[in-house]
């Protein structure tokens, strides 16, 4: 029987170095890769988002919008794909639907092609306007899922929230696992439940971190419960807090009745490009490499609990980390069980600290009185009644039961007003969505644009100089 | 139904420190964590080869006897485990029957429980007397498959092999894949085949090292098949050139049909400990980490490579290695595909250096030309009768087709007699097995032993030092 093509999208581009050097890879490191990405046969490249964004305007002085051409020029032959906060899109706030729908247009204008669009709390109202944009100008909407572990997050949950996805007309399914908690037993149930609810010919795409060791093994069981596309990195910019890498994956195919639309024999050159240039960006890696399995006891990412650390030290509490670690569970649970991911991992981390140091629910943080009242949408749980009306009279703001974004007035005209008034920006509808997204960091973007890009790693001299130092100090301690 | 309980091999006392830090680990390092292992519930502990056996004495200053002593009182409740070379012992030559009984003996007096015992060629013969010893002492006596790729490698092939060790009165087999070439496919059609072929009460255990990034998966699709116990190495001393992390290997089985007999929350005491320790090793660490998947296009283990690297750079030819790349192959195929692991990888390659370098096996070494004529065993695939008459004519010896140790008279006497003319030699048995596995180092130690232990990693202080001198430099460069 002929072997079932998987497909590979290939994160280097985007989350790879998002994950492991806080994505401050500049284009320049990059370009030369592009066109043996292109001709490896991916299924897609995913290669922007918030973050490549938001770096890109606020160290590397590039311009994102710049960036994603030249990706289209350089590789005329792959789907670019990019990550999209839904009704945030790539900002911190939820944009009225007619920004959505422009932010969207561009992006298909400039060359993207795949929309991977999620919401952190997972409410399909929050996706909704972006999905529909991504279908009207006649791109990819890829409807995502993000995984979590709680009481109210079962196969049967992922399946409905499948169900909605499709719903509103999405090409794909993702399911994302950006906590590396996806074990290969539940990556398993969950694809072939929405296989078998929804078709065989649903496609599924699977985007797991590496960061447990354990979602390499969840990839080849969602594999063999019938997911189409694989999320990997290249292997000299993987794993960690990174991804499986692209190389291991697809060799772990051989012999199974699957294999993929890669040709391996190109994967040589696009690692050891990255391995070339890693060592540049060294300043800005995680410290954190091999595996961290803690977060499947504590449920708390590594992010989480070094914010919580510090806003404990700074009260002076530092010894009081213990209570905290008790009082997240709680917090999380009045809230309805959110997925812990930016946002909402920081917001109930806070609020974690503030119980115990002021007290339960004594003071809180606007932004869990907001998640309380439902402003960032839908819990995936009910959240605790009494909770929710200390954040009212704590606020005096009014729960809302409809989609956030539903509160906005149209916003467009007044964001082309407040663009053009910058020193430095041009008239495109460009800059009024950089402008929309990012109003703190966009007017000195403007305004040094012209400068051209920085590149924020250290230059390859520097690099030789480091590994002489080390070698010397090296020699000189031992 | 009740899941399946898998037992779990813990590395990180031999295997583990032996690839990620070139077997350095003092005892003093290790003891602190005996008693958080003996806890924890593995299927067995191993912590005893002929990389630690040689460390203890060339680097250490440790005996290695008092080593096995200390474990099997720090840890009562643990079966003990060590990887034997069959008629080779911990040592280069094949021994005479005689002592190799002898060595099993006093192992089994000194507290060894399981011994893994193995041959490079896979040629059971060479493992035969061996097992038979450890079946006398009434020990645990595992017969070992070593996996390698090639023409005269099928499932089959390794069925036959353990049907040998089994015949032999095998209480277990193992399949080791020390180059990490083992994929899921042929992981779990070996363990299923050897099952569904002598029963699916036959034991098995499964050791993969982690290189290449595909093996836990492996390990996967081999419990899958049916296959008893895994090896791997607590999450602080794993992956990179050693094994899947143990916590990573429990954590992936939640929700299939099996669980292990590991208590998970015993684990991060281990964990700990040994981050806390690794950092005073660095200096002996392998420059690899994260994965390499070259070996799958190469065949040719990194360990190889830098050899025949080096051996080409000495004689002014480091041009000439893509020759070399490709005469390997060549060499292996003439020598009836034996697999590559020492000392046969370092045979094969020196040859295929040789006939880069002079022509086509007008120079042959002593070792290979051993190979071809038999002294090291029956290889698995036919050697090349034209290379075998080369060999004959430039050694002037002949093929053998017995078992090399058959020509062995009886040596015991001979080596307590040389052994006891030794200064700080004692008369005990073990002295007298050191200084026949190990003659060019047992005189140094047996004269310096007195002065204890030694332990090669840097200090505490040191480790300190230049984490803070690191940090500086950091600093000065950015
Ligand atoms: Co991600
Ligand atoms: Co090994």
């Amino acid at each position: 029987m002929k072997p079932r093509e998987i497909g590979i999208t290939e994160l280097v581009l985007r989350d790879a170095h998002q994950s492991l050097m806080a994505t401050r890879m500049a284009m320049e490191d990059m370009v030369d890769a592009c066109a043996d990405i292109d001709a490896a046969g991916y299924w897609s490249v995913e290669c922007w988002g918030g973050a490549t964004y938001d770096a890109c305007i606020r160290f590397l002085n590039e311009d994102p919008w710049e960036r994603l051409r030249t990706f289209r020029e350089l590789m005329p032959n792959s789907r670019l794909q990019m990550l999209l906060r839904g009704q945030n899109l790539l900002g911190y706030r939820h944009y009225e639907d007619g920004v959505v729908e422009k932010f969207v247009e561009k992006s298909a204008e400039n060359g993207m092609d795949v929309f991977r669009v999620f919401d952190a709390l997972n409410d399909p109202r929050n996706l909704a306007h972006a999905m529909q944009s991504v279908k009207k100008v006649g791109k990819h909407a890829q409807g995502t899922i993000c995984y979590t572990v709680s009481p109210v997050h079962g196969t049967e949950d992922y399946v409905a929230l499948a169900g909605r996805l499709l719903d509103m007309g999405a090409d794909s399914i993702a399911l994302k696992d950006m906590a590396a908690l996806l074990k290969p037993q539940p990556a398993y149930d969950i694809v072939r439940a929405i296989k078998e609810t929804y078709g065989e010919d649903v496609q599924i795409n699977v985007h797991c971190h590496a960061t447990t060791g354990v979602t390499q093994v969840s990839l080849m069981k969602a594999i063999e419960a019938g997911a189409d596309v694989v999320d990997t990195a290249i292997s000299s910019m993987s794993l960690g807090p990174g991804h499986n890498p692209t190389e291991s994956v697809i060799e772990m195919l051989d012999g199974t009745p699957y294999t993929t639309t890669v040709d391996r024999t190109k994967l040589k050159p696009i690692r050891d490009h990255f391995a070339a240039v890693a060592p540049k960006y060294k300043k800005f890696m995680s410290a954190v490499t091999g595996v961290k399995t803690d977060i499947f006891q504590s449920q708390i990412p590594g992010g989480m609990l070094s914010n919580m650390e510090s806003q404990l030290k700074a009260q002076g509490a530092g010894d009081r980390m213990d209570e905290v670690l008790l009082e997240v569970p709680n917090v999380r649970r009045d809230a309805g069980y959110p997925p812990l991911v930016t946002p909402s991992s920081q917001i109930v981390g806070t609020q974690a600290v503030f119980n115990v140091l002021m007290g339960k629910y004594k003071v809180m943080t606007g932004e869990f009185a907001d998640l309380m009242l439902g402003y960032y949408g839908e819990c995936p749980g009910d959240r605790d009644p009494e909770v929710v009306e200390m954040a009212k009279a704590q606020t005096k703001k009014e729960p809302i039961t409809e989609r956030p974004a539903d509160l906005l007035a149209p916003e467009w005209d007044g964001l082309v007003e407040q663009t053009s008034a910058l020193e430095g920006a041009d008239t495109s509808e460009e800059d009024v969505l950089t402008m929309a997204m990012f109003p703190q960091v966009a007017p000195k973007f403007f305004k040094e644009r012209h400068e051209g890009p920085r590149n924020v790693g250290m230059t390859e001299e520097q690099v030789e100089e480091e590994r002489r130092k080390a070698a010397g100090l090296d020699k000189a301690l031992h």
